[in-house]
Order: C-alpha cells, then structure tokens, then sequence
C-alpha cells in the first residue's frame, strides 16, 4: 500500500469526494477524517473554520498522506491559503476545480453558483471565476436548507427537495445561466432535482468529480500515482461514527468499513512529526510549488 | 442588581427561553452562554453532549448564576442528570416543564412530541409523561428541517414551512393528539403554522413558556425573585456574534446588547471557584433539593 490521499470535511459531506476519487483512482489509498463533533462549519466565523481546519490537517498529518484534499467547500473557500503556507503537503480544495469545470462549460452565459452561506458569503467561487473569465457574470445563491434535507435522508423527487431547489435556483434561471456549480459535496445527492429544473441546456458541475479529476492530473503529472491494486480506505471521525456509517453509505454509494472514533483528547494531542520520506517529499514539493 | 439567572443552550434558539423570562420574570438578570463554534448538538453523541453542556456551564458559573436553565431541549434531554450531580447551583431544563404542561392539557388524548434527532431518540419527553401519566400515548417525531427554515428567516406562511410542518405533523393528527409539545426552542417561531395544521381542538405546549413558568415558581417559592428592576442581560458566544445579534433578534423579540465572543482559550481555561454568597448558596441549596 502506498502513501494515503487525505480527504477532511466538516461531516460526511467528503464522502462524494471520496467516491469520486476512488472510481477516478482506485489503486489510491484514502485516510479520511469528518469532524462530525463541530459539524457544520457553514454558519461559523472565517477565524473559528481556519482553526479546524487546520486541527483536521494536523490529524491527517500522523499518516502522511502524499496529498490532502479540503472536500469541504466552506473550509476550502476560507482556509485553504493559510493551510497552504501552514503544511508541507501539497492541499487542494474542491473551489479552483469546480470554478475551472464551471468556466469551461458555460458557453459565455452566466455562471451560478450554490453553497452554504459561509461559502457563499466568501465569494470564493466568484474570486475564482472572474481569474479565469474577466468580467463574467456570477450569480451566487446560498441553500441553507438542502444539507438537512439530504441528511434527512430525502431523494431528489421528494416535495420539499423539489420546492426549495426550484425555489433557490429561480434567481439563476432568470439571468439564464449556462452553468451552475454544486458548490457543496451534499448537494451531489439531489442531482436529478436540479436537472429537472434546469433542463439540458445548463451544464450541472459536480465539485467532487471536478477534484477527482484535478488530483488525477496532479499526482499523473508528478508520477505519483499508485499503480497496485491494494487500497485501503480509513475512516476516522471525531463523534457519532454509527450515524457516519448510516448517513455516510448513501453519499459513498457503498458500506464504510473501518471508521474509527477519535476522541478530542486523542485528536487534540500535539501532533507526531511527519515521518521523512525523501522521495515522495521531494514529488510533493514539487507539486506544491505548482499549487 | 442581584445574582443573574443563568441560561445556555447549543446556539442562539435559548433565546426564545430569555424572551419568556423577561416576560414572567423581568426584574431578574440574565447571563446567556450560546456554544456558537459548536452549534448544533441534535445530531451528535450522548457522550459529546454531556461533556459540552458541562463546559457551558462551567463558563456560565463564573458569573456566579442563582439559578441555571438549559434552554436546549437537546442537552436537558441527555445531560441533565450528569450536570445536577456536578454543579453546586440548583439546574432545570425544558424537557419536565415541557412534559408537566403537556400532560395537564391533553385531555385524556394522545400526546405528541416534536423535537431534533437527539431529543427524540433520547426518549426523554416520552418518560417524563409516561411518569405523570401511566400508559399513555405519546407520539414521537423528529423534525430536522425546522431548525434551518427558522435561522434561514422564513416564517409561518413561507410555503416551504408549511409542507414540512404539515408533514411532520400528520402522524400526530392521524393519532387525534390532544396536545403537542413543540420541543425545541426554534419551533415557538413557526407557531402559527402548527396552530393552522392542527386547529384549535389541540393544545401547543411551548417549551420556552413552560420553563419560565416553572423558574417563577420555584425562584418565588424560595424567595429567591428580585424586587428591584436594574435587571441587565449579557449574552456570550463561542463563535461569531454578528450573526447571533442579527438572527437573534427574531428570537428575543428586540435588539440584544452586550454580545461579547469568549474565544476558546478563553472559554475552556480553568473555571475560577465560584464566590461564596452564603444566603444564596443556603436557598439554593433548599431548592436543589426538592428538584
């Protein structure tokens, strides 16, 4: 087995990441870690979300994962430059690849935009957009409701799924997007909800799948990818891991094996000094200066 | 100004809890702890529950409360025994007033409890009626999505409040309750939405109401009510003060002054001893007794 991809988010939310890497990269092995005891990060302050995130690094960092993902768009939206200067390993968060798939697709209409209030409120997704096309046109749109409502267990044909997702997406129809991100790793869950309301004719951008395509490239790029067939997914999680095994089986699309829970002494303790592995830090250093 | 009544609760919905304390009781002080960084607590452990209102109130005894309410249904329906066997001060919660009210205006009819995942699934509201009435139908249903309707600012008539309200409530009204307990201190927000689904042959049993009815007993009982009106109210939060004075403001009816962030240093350092107050303590002492 060769050095782990690290994957954190606020909860369960990363496990569409982690599904989406793992059809995209199955010889990857993947350490995850959901701060299901702070979940969600959404409605916190930028200060108190950079902090657990970099709490969620530190602990990823005792199993020296060759890369670590943000599958949190909120955390990736607000913390990722001060984890960037903060950690050795090369970080990617799920923002710069949906921002990227987003610009491709939108045929030069209006790019919308949906997510937690936190990420909307960054403007992170708008930032990136207007790097790529000067001037574009974004419509941004917070939908507090639709992480409890896939929590809730609720499928895209259920009423109230289908009232609020044609309810927040009003706002993008009528400035006639071209593309529409789903600005968080829950909102996967509900694809066909928002095809239905949008027709062919708006491009859909899965976050996760954008990231599972930008890590292939990067670890591609840099040879780092794992080439046998022995992966191992590890879950840790720092409350609840039966209600993470419930929930979580829908967003992985199979059963988690090994979830482990981390109590807040243990996920507190200073943490151990990355272990020195000369050739994969150098690959990682690389990798990072391109970052 | 006399010793404050101290009230916490998971985030900003204990507000409702401090509204109809001034209403009953406004000569009284209030100290509110709101746990902000942690919010929310109904989808998480028992254990992580226990150890996070014991740390709230904690902080809240530095302030030397009189009298501590927890104003999160989720808390009172998990920690209460383990934080009336390790703090001096006399503690209630919403579930028993909740319940005592529920029972006396059933008439003879099914009882029907709303709550968040945590609260139901604790069975707490459940026992404590079943004590008062032997044998009786008590009708459970966890409501996930009020929660965020409410803090996303929707009201009664939003048609999205009325389909989960009238969804949640079916299982009730097939029952033919008599009374429902709206047992979360979000709900008394969407009152009118329940009123006009159930009609005015069912009793709704605020919880934030009954509690402070109950406070006003005992504190009067004991003598323990303050005569003179300099009462002030100070409100803490572990995260993010701007949103809770903005959306607070729903919940406590007007605007809130002196909300002050406790960072977490701040907030988890080691509680200093409480002052001794030697009348206080000797009442409070009586009233713990008999609760």
């Amino acid at each position: 087995m060769g050095l782990p991809i690290g994957i954190f988010d606020s909860g369960l939310g990363g496990l569409t990441v982690v599904r989406a890497i793992r059809r995209r990269l199955p010889n990857e092995s993947v350490v995850y870690f959901g701060d299901t005891a702070r979940v969600p990060y959404g409605i916190k302050s930028g200060d108190t979300i950079i902090r657990f995130a970099a709490e969620d690094c530190e602990f990823l960092g005792r199993y020296d994962p060759k890369f670590i993902i943000v599958a949190c768009n909120t955390a990736s939206a607000v913390a990722l430059p001060s984890l960037s200067r903060r950690f050795r390993q090369p970080i990617l968060g799920v923002i710069e690849p949906g921002a990227r798939a987003a610009a491709e697709v939108c045929g030069d209409r209006p790019i919308g935009i949906l997510g937690t209030e936190a990420t909307i409120s960054s403007g992170a997704y708008r930032r990136a957009i207007e790097r790529r096309i000067p001037g574009a046109t974004v419509i941004e749109r917070a939908c507090p409701l639709l992480v409890p409502l896939v929590e809730e267990g609720r499928r895209p044909d259920d009423p109230l799924v289908r009232l609020a997702v044609a309810e927040y997406l009003a706002p993008l129809q009528a400035a006639d997007v071209g593309s529409v991100v789903l600005g968080c790793t829950h909102y996967p869950l509900l694809k066909e909800a928002f095809a239905d309301v949008l027709g062919p004719d708006v491009a859909l951008v899965d976050s996760a799948e954008a990231v599972a395509d930008e890590v292939a490239y990067l670890l591609s790029s840099y040879r780092m990818l794992e080439s046998s067939g022995d992966a191992v997914q590890r879950f840790f999680v720092s409350d609840n891991p039966d209600r993470f095994r419930d929930v979580g089986r829908r967003f992985l699309g199979e059963d988690l094996a090994h979830v482990t829970l981390v109590s807040q002494d243990e996920f507190l303790k200073a943490p151990k000094r990355m272990p020195a592995h000369a050739a994969t830090r150098s690959a990682a250093d690389r990798l990072e200066e391109t970052l």
